[in-house]
C-alpha cells in the first residue's frame, strides 16, 4: 500500500465558524466524514485581521453603501490554507450558477476552498489575484455565504464513492439527465382517499418507463423552460 | 395598542433537526432572532412515524432506486404545524427555482414552512393534498433539503424590517436589479502592486456610475445571458 492521499478536503473560509457544519454534520454526510472519506475544516477570516477591533472590511471606493472585504486580510486568510490543487471559489450573487456538471469536477478532485462572503463583497483585486472562481447558488440575496457553501460542499461529498450508498449512487442518472423527477408513491395504496396511479401498479414496466417520462417531460416543460429547451435539442428532431 | 401578532416564523421539518440553526444561528440573523424580530422552529418528522422502528419510507411504487417518505408520515408532520396563512414549501431539484421575487412575498408575510426531503422525495399525494409549493436552490442534487431551506429562509429573514442595519438595507437595488453587482474595491489604495481603477478615486461621480454600470452590463453578458437578455427587453429598443 502506498502513502494514502488525504481524503477529500471542504474548506470553508468564514467570518462565523459556528455556521459550520450545519447540514454538513448530519446523516451520511457524517457518517462518512467520521469513516474518514472526506474532511471538513473551518478557517476564521477575521483571525487574519492586522487592526485594531479586529476590522476586516472598509468603505467601498467611489462610494456606495455597505462595507467590502479587504484585500489583505482575505489574501491572507486564504494563504493560510494548503491549496493543493483545489479550485478556490467565491459564493456570490455575481458568480456563474452552480451547475451538477460543475459540482462532478470537484468531487473527483482532491476538494474545495470555499470562500463565504458577508457585506458588500470583497476586494476585486484579491478575486483576481488569488484566482477565485466565482459561483452563485440560486437567485436569492443572502446575509452571507455559508449557507450556500453548504449547498456546493454537501452536492460534491455525497458523489464521493463510498458516501452514498449502492441503493442511492444509482439515483444518479435520472436526477442528472435533462428533466426534472417523475412524481414518486409509495405505501399504503389509498391514502386519504388517493390512490396511486394504476399504471405504477401494473407490473408492466414498459408502461411505466413510458409514464414517468412523460410525466418528467410535463413538469421539465411547465417549470424549467431552459431544460426543456436542451432537452429537446438533445433529443433532436423526432420524426 | 393591540394584540402583537406572533413574528415572521420559520418552520422546518426535517429529519435532521440537528442540522439547524447552521447559518440561520449567527450574526445578524442570530441577533435579530434574540430580539424578537423572527422565530425558528424545527419539527422532527421522525417523531410521527406510526411504524415499528420509526421508518419514514417505503419503496417506490412501479419499482426504481431509493425509498420515498410515505404520505401519511408526511401528512402528520405537516399537520402538527400551526400553518397560519404561511405557504408550504418542499424543497426539491423538481421545483420552480426561487427567486428573490418569490423571497420578498414570503418575507412580508406571516413566516414560512419548509418541508426538507431525504431519500428519493416524497409521496405525490401528500405534496398536492397539502398544497406544497415546490421550490429548488440552484442546479446541483444533494443528500437532503435543509442546507437550501437554510438558503430560503436566509434570504426572507434578511428582508425582516430591522434585520438588516439601514446602510445594508439600501444595497437591495443594485442587487436586485437585473443586473450582477460590478466589482468592489477597498482600502489598501495599492494592494500586491495592484491599483484600485483610476475612476473611482475620481471623486466624479457621474463618471463613476457610468463604469460602474458598464462592469455590471460586461460582467452580466458574460456570466448570464438569462439576465441579459431580460435587462435587454426591460430596457426597450435604445436610439
Amino acid at each position: 500500500m502506498t502513502d494514502a492521499a488525504p481524503p477529500f478536503t471542504a474548506t470553508a473560509l468564514t467570518l462565523f465558524p459556528d455556521a459550520f457544519p450545519g447540514p454538513l454534520g448530519v446523516s451520511l454526510l457524517e457518517t462518512a466524514r467520521k469513516n474518514g472519506l472526506w474532511a471538513l475544516e473551518t478557517v476564521d477570516i477575521r483571525s487574519f485581521s492586522r487592526h485594531k477591533h479586529a476590522s476586516v472590511d472598509d468603505t467601498p471606493a467611489g462610494g456606495g453603501p455597505g462595507m467590502v472585504l479587504r484585500p489583505d486580510v482575505v489574501a491572507d486568510a486564504i494563504d493560510s490554507v494548503d491549496r493543493r490543487s483545489r479550485p478556490l471559489i467565491n459564493l456570490t450573487p455575481r458568480g456563474r450558477p452552480l451547475t451538477q456538471a460543475r459540482v462532478r469536477e470537484w468531487a473527483t478532485g482532491p476538494g474545495v476552498i470555499v470562500f463565504c462572503g458577508r457585506f458588500e463583497g470583497l476586494d476585486q483585486r484579491v478575486v483576481e489575484a488569488r484566482g477565485m472562481e466565482e459561483v452563485s447558488v440560486g437567485d436569492a440575496v443572502l446575509a452571507g455565504g455559508e449557507a450556500p457553501a453548504m449547498v456546493l460542499i454537501e452536492a460534491c461529498v455525497r458523489l464521493i464513492p463510498g458516501v452514498l450508498g449502492k441503493l442511492e449512487s444509482t439515483l444518479d442518472e435520472s436526477f442528472e439527465g435533462d428533466l426534472l423527477e417523475y412524481p414518486q408513491y409509495t405505501r399504503p395504496r389509498v391514502w386519504e382517499g388517493r390512490d396511486i396511479p394504476e399504471v405504477l401498479l401494473s407490473g408492466d414496466h414498459g408502461r411505466i418507463d413510458r409514464w414517468r417520462r412523460e410525466q418528467a417531460e410535463d413538469i421539465t416543460r411547465q417549470r424549467r423552460p431552459d431544460l426543456w429547451a436542451r432537452y429537446q435539442r438533445r433529443q433532436g428532431e423526432e420524426p
